[in-house]
């Protein structure tokens, strides 16, 4: 990992900068629309049945939310290695590239390091591959084994180590001092923050051109892809206020370490967008929530949730930019019945694989009524165009088949 | 139905007119490729282990095919209801409007009936309702509850028979006596034919984009979607054969009741694009290829395969295009491991829910030796770009769960 002295600042111009230094490494995934998705989003949500309310008779006068939502999906399921931790190491590795002594002192050789059983493992072992330089890679011995495999698939020299953090930590220093690799942690980094933004750039251009087009607005063409994806153009109308000004009002990306909710943050900052971070709530997954609101950040996360990406707590790097700047605007969270519902539409309705994690912003799209009354006060007839961040694909089919069954 | 004798000539023109009649109705899906499968196709299949040849010694000398191929996915599971089959059911109703006396005899308040438990039910229930017409669908009473609620939901009158084709035909030609409404069958017609068709326009065209657009060719721009999903430009190599002049070699198509593998070997006729068809062999589905190959159409078929959509025999309109003028070039057969190993991949790899069905052309891509061989032999070491047909997506999340579990 590049010394942190040497990192871009953390600013929107920064993330223009990554997404030139990453061009051609990723894809440039696709920003979809679904008419269906969109219906159940404008819909109040059913009302409670008498044995859900119990005896909360205050709660059973409430009505619904009845929000107004045009929803732009950020498909990085679809990007290489299926989710969008690509970005950042690849982003990792171009700037350690730049780092002045990095290449003269055989840093090349040595390679990059990191402990992960996750999307991050792939992720590095792919970008090292690409710039034909090792990567160790160490991982519970637990891990399941197409993980392994998948991770061994792109030349990585995997490691193994205990399940638990301090165990992986002590076996990623050994290595690091046997190889003098360098460290690539998953999210807690400038270079980590900067990679994942760039998919936030994307999502902001290419809402534009869907809603501009939807307007009759001139902009670029919309691609064909898109507009295979949403109902033919009668069925969606858009308000007056959109056809002058077509944009975005918000971004719901899900957030575990914050690496790329904070980057998406940046990658917003002062366009007028405002970003909402997205939790599971179940067993305390949702520590960012409870750290934004209560201002101090939670250092620890034990939770079991469904949306096995989430169960990090928050890092120092992306707090700064989420809490100490303000640049997202709050957190809401959903349970684990709420996610799985929101997986399940995805895969019924989109016709896309997306991993537990991933549902978590159409989740809260779909059920928060905290969100959802928000939308609806401030959107008011005219409603929101929110995009929404499929944040990846990854999940074991067998996995998959015991939630479904 | 529109009576046969108004319907429009068998032609790839008719299938242009289709298109026109259908536009705005039905989604230009996209045509979507993937560099991970492009590999898997291209790489010869693994050898197989002693206990699989058992004594067949004369096999185990030969050696797997090694192919080059680049696919084209041509993904209808992302359209309209989920399947290609709104296609057909656009069309028929298109033209039923055009009927000389139709609209006049009280035709609009009679309505559209048909039996199916399938797309097609779904299919013309939109359809129907798009045109505010009523829909009469006879469903077995055992169908599945998602499925009846589905068809419901789009307005359609479901009437319950009992699952047999004799018990299903008395009732709907009960309906139709009662209401005076028109049976729009779910493949053997001209019409519904010509409206498959149009997914195969689409496709060449698309595929052409793209392909010219990686041979660095003047092209219509390729859309962002399909540059998003494959790997990056340097990852592909096409030949320079393909540089003068962008086309598929071959398209494959799954083959049921063959009303869209007709219409898209209509939409071939005259291009030189070969048209295959593709089935599962269990318990005799590869009805199609076994009338082909023997010159009598076989038609009754009664197999379980997973591909629960390809149960059906081939119909006589179909039969007409594909066998008495040759329009498709040949069928290939596959067995229910390999679909579902076919099926795993476009989960995993391509991150795209497909049904059973769909995953046929893939396995025959990826698993049928003789269509390998084929293409080594006659593609050489440019290789052959090949469409594919992702044909629906509709495929209940429990079944799938006890097939993943």
């Amino acid at each position: 990992m590049a010394d942190p002295s040497t990192c871009r600042p953390l600013t929107r111009a920064s993330v223009f900068e990554a997404r030139e230094l990453i061009k051609g490494l990723v894809h440039h995934t696709p920003t979809l629309t679904n008419a269906t998705l969109d219906r159940i989003a404008s819909t109040p949500a059913p009302a409670p049945t008498e044995s859900e309310l119990g005896n909360c008779e205050g709660e059973s006068r409430k009505k619904p939310a009845n929000p107004t939502m045009r929803l732009y999906f950020k498909c990085e399921n679809l990007q290489r290695i299926g989710a969008f931790k690509i970005r950042g190491a690849m982003h990792a590795i171009e700037r350690l590239k730049m780092e002045p002594g990095w290449e003269e002192g055989g840093g090349r050789e040595k390679g990059v390091a990191t402990h992960s059983s996750g999307n991050h493992a792939q992720a590095l072992a792919l970008a090292a591959q690409t710039n034909g330089i090792p990567a160790h890679i160490i991982m519970p011995s637990i891990s399941a084994p197409p993980k392994i495999a998948g991770t061994k698939g792109y030349g990585a020299n995997v490691v193994f180590s205990g399940s638990t953090s301090v165990e992986r930590e002590a076996v990623l220093n050994e290595v690091i001092e046997k190889t003098g690799a360098r460290f690539v942690p998953p999210y807690d980094h400038p270079d980590i923050v900067l990679g994942q933004g760039t998919l936030g750039l994307e999502l902001l251009e290419d809402a534009h051109d869907i809603i501009a087009a939807a307007a009759g607005v001139e902009s670029n063409a919309v691609p064909a892809a898109d507009r295979a994806l949403r109902a033919p153009a009668t069925t969606r109308t858009l308000p007056e206020s959109k056809k002058s000004n077509p944009h975005l009002d918000a971004v719901l990306a899900p957030c575990g370490g914050g690496g790329m909710l904070s980057g998406v943050a940046l990658s917003c900052e002062g366009t007028g967008v405002r970003v909402f971070g997205c939790e599971p709530s179940f067993e305390g997954a949702d520590d960012a929530k409870r750290g934004y609101e209560s201002g101090k950040r939670v250092e620890r996360v034990s939770s079991l949730t469904v949306a096995d990406g989430l169960r990090t707590p928050l890092g120092k790097v992306p707090w700064d930019i989420i809490y100490e700047r303000r640049l997202v605007a709050g957190f809401y969270s959903v349970g684990e019945d709420e996610i799985i519902a929101a997986l399940k539409l995805a895969y019924e309705r989109f016709k896309l694989v997306i991993e537990p994690s991933a549902a978590v912003p159409l989740a809260v799209a779909l059920f928060n009524e905290d969100f959802r009354s928000m939308v609806e006060r401030e959107g008011g007839e005219d409603g929101w165009d929110v995009g929404i961040v499929f944040s990846g694909g990854n999940v074991s089919l067998s996995a998959l088949g015991k939630l479904f069954a």
